[in-house]
């Protein structure tokens, strides 16, 4: 029963270090003004600006893009030709992209048959010995069939196995045909969810109804909240002209931020809007410039021969990109900034006792 | 000599601090009252929720999905016609996602030439001079031609140039037409890595073989490890009604967790799956509801006369989301938090000091 | 004016705690090397390997491609054949990813209308009675017309209402059809940012000029900065066989890794390729191998009635990853990490005073 007790009392004594109280005015002085300054920036730093004592959740993200807008061209080999979504918005569906055609190379009547390759250091030939039949260049049109042909009056090219005749891309229109496009607009539906939180909230916000919603244009100013956005003034938000980025294509990011502080009202989490460049920020080095692939419409003719029209299409995609940190207050990273720095509260006073014995 | 030999001796001499030791049974009580919550709150929370001891890895994941079935629809206009996957799969590949079409309103013939505009408040017209030659609305079909032709008996219209017959977008049918599609599978296949554990591992577990894979369907219960998931079922975990949402088309999460705790076993670390509707949260907040999009398909007549069926296609996308955070222990962090906490902890000594110069 | 003088000196007054400095060589040794291994821990652990005094920042990227190439096959039913990327790039954009067809099973002329099953456990048949009008098998190719009819001379099977001649997907050529294939190259266009620090960098480097990139081709070491991969040295550098590979298809990641210690100038910032195959890691759990899908080409015949050429198309998915976090030098994390190894460092002298107790 003895040792019990004493285990009992030993649990329940405690140690306490023995402080001597000094006073010294200037000593004083500099460990206060040390103390108030960790205080400070404990209170205005971790607290204030980066929230530490909030746990965090990353956005996950939902986005589905409709384009309106037609537009109109008048191409030598196509004839008069009216766009809509279904012709420039290639491929129709994008997960939380969407392309653009602004401009375009079209190669009509394309068949598989053969024809002289396009004039260059490597496919120019005096006689058919300079042809390989069955070589094919990676940066050539097609498969050599071994025979050197005219190309033009002066000039004779190695013959090619390909889809003819070949697109010729060096003559790329230096207005973009489908200028129209500045003025088409985009609806863009956005659902967002912080699961740590259980938060779910859209880029249209419960204050839109539907007739707003189909008269209304994004301005930063008038109209901050409609989630309809002309090409044109996005681009031109990002510091760009549309005509001149629409010649040869390239890529505009939208971005979409949710950072959220959830310690206040729900309302106040919305959906801020900015708009960038994305494919090439520095003007100096602008090897390989701008946006385009090639896709093809097949064909067959009455006699059950393929035909394709191949499109080699300049334009304008658009990445949605969803971004944001929801933050929530939480113990466990408020114990944790509150600890470190109290640990370097701590440190002062080891600081003050050198200054102390230095000053004695 | 005798410098050196100081040095040496200052190097390994000490300071401790003198600690009095006092017995008084209620504060020391609520002394070890408080460091027993610290500690219960370190080894809890700290440790076993939150795992803080952990350094943490995002997941990389790669998704590849096929569909299958078929359906059967009788609309008029296209006849007879059995839809299988390369007909409603659009486009037949995407990164995460994949599109089923469910319902559509189909415009087939089309071809450029020029008819009267759908009636709006902005295209009813009464003589040529309310049309502009040339202007082209956003929300329209096409260019103005400048002329004011009967749209019906009653009706005139502006006339444009478009991509004619117009579609007529407000006659969906209100049933799906490929209802078939509730019963349609698909086979996800998830490859994930965490690179920084060095782990591998896909959706299809070691204990699947091609036969089960063959007729099985996941079931939450009987089959919560085959990959192949009936599309119908997938909606049905969401809420939702797979009728009613392939009306008007939507999107639909599958959320592929693969948080892991890599101290266990790696056998333990499977894919856990969940769904939900990704467009719209809110019912009470329903402006755009669904998911449509129009693409088209091109034909060539005898003339060389470009024709295309134009397809509005509502459907569901089902989006791929995986994600996930690895654990492991690992030094950095566990000192840390237990840092922190032990900061904590010796901050109680000043509170008993506090609690004692009161009691005393 | 007493009480504001006292409480004014109370402020200036300070506590120091009364340290007993003991001289004991071996405890002093002791205590001297584990506050040694503290800090070379911090400095060698905390602050060199995990820079633990930066704040981080994830990489915003962008990715376009561009396939080149042309390849040449031969199958019976669709005759000598160019392929280029209009043909084998499917579909033609993608965000950050792109398919390269590279094997396919080719069923042209299909027609909506009825032809027997695939012979199978479930279409066999004796009479109609074993065929059910209207029915779907999930993994069958139509809707049963409820007739059983000659498949070959042996063999009744169920008709179907579908797309016919059904495919045969059982014969898969052995050896990828467009081997050419390995010799096609992509350039990858990527753009990066960090928008914490206001950093943007694309992968075609400063040093990059038009006429290296137009005849550069990646290699680890001769050309490390060129941008223009073969398609047959990614596959090598996963350690697959590209022949092998493109056969049944796969998924090949292009990992791109921005990770930057922005401390250093910028120029020491650049992208590091690295390339794995995605999609099976285990061969002994080889289920499902592959990646393949099946898209249409639709046309029309004189008489206005749709055919198609269906492709099952195999070949490899590209998928581009970008990844990486960006640190720099910030006084928050610097704070909390110190903090902690100083709390650590400080544990060190009750360990010290209870050694000595023991010891003493």
């Amino acid at each position: 029963r003895v040792t019990r007790m004493a285990c009992l009392s030993c649990l329940l004594e405690y140690g306490t270090v023995k402080i001597i109280v000094i006073r010294n005015k200037a000593v004083g002085s500099v460990f206060r003004l040390i103390q108030f300054l960790i205080i400070l920036y404990v209170i205005g730093y971790v607290c204030v600006v980066r929230k530490s004592y909030q746990v965090k959740d990353s956005v996950i993200s939902t986005v589905t893009t409709k384009v309106k807008g037609t537009g109109f061209t008048n191409i030598s080999g196509l004839g008069a030709h009216v766009w809509d979504v279904a012709d420039y918005n290639i491929p129709p569906e994008g997960e939380s992209s969407f392309f653009v055609l602004t401009n375009m190379i079209i190669t009509p009547n394309q068949m598989q048959s053969s024809c002289p390759e396009l004039p260059d250091q490597s496919t120019i030939c005096m006689s058919d010995s300079d042809c390989t039949e069955g070589s094919s260049d990676v940066r050539g049109n097609g498969i050599q069939t071994g025979l050197c042909v005219n190309y033009s009056e002066t000039v004779k090219t190695c013959e090619v196995l390909s889809w003819c005749p070949l697109e010729i891309d060096t003559d790329l229109p230096e207005n973009p045909l489908l200028a129209a496009a500045e003025n088409f607009t985009v609806l863009i539906k956005n659902t967002v969810t912080y699961p740590k939180f259980n938060f779910h909230k859209r880029n249209i916000l419960p204050d839109v109804n539907s007739s707003y919603l189909k008269q209304c244009e994004f301005n930063r100013i008038t109209d901050p909240h409609c989630p309809i956005f002309r090409l044109k003034d996005m681009v031109a938000e990002a510091e760009e002209d549309f005509q001149t980025m629409a010649t040869r294509g390239g890529v505009l990011g939208i971005l979409i931020d949710w950072s959220c502080d959830l310690d206040f009202p729900e309302h106040y989490c919305g959906p801020k809007y900015s708009f960038c460049r994305m494919d090439n920020k520095n003007p100096e080095n602008n090897v390989a410039p701008g946006y385009n692939f090639r896709f093809a419409k097949y064909y067959k003719t009455t006699d059950d021969v393929e035909t394709r029209t191949l499109i080699k299409s300049y334009g304008i995609r658009f990445d949605v990109i969803v971004f944001g940190t929801a933050g929530k207050f939480n113990i466990v990273p408020t114990i944790v900034n509150v600890g470190a720095a109290l640990t370097i509260l701590g440190l002062v006073s080891p600081v003050k006792s050198a200054v102390l014995g230095l000053g004695v």
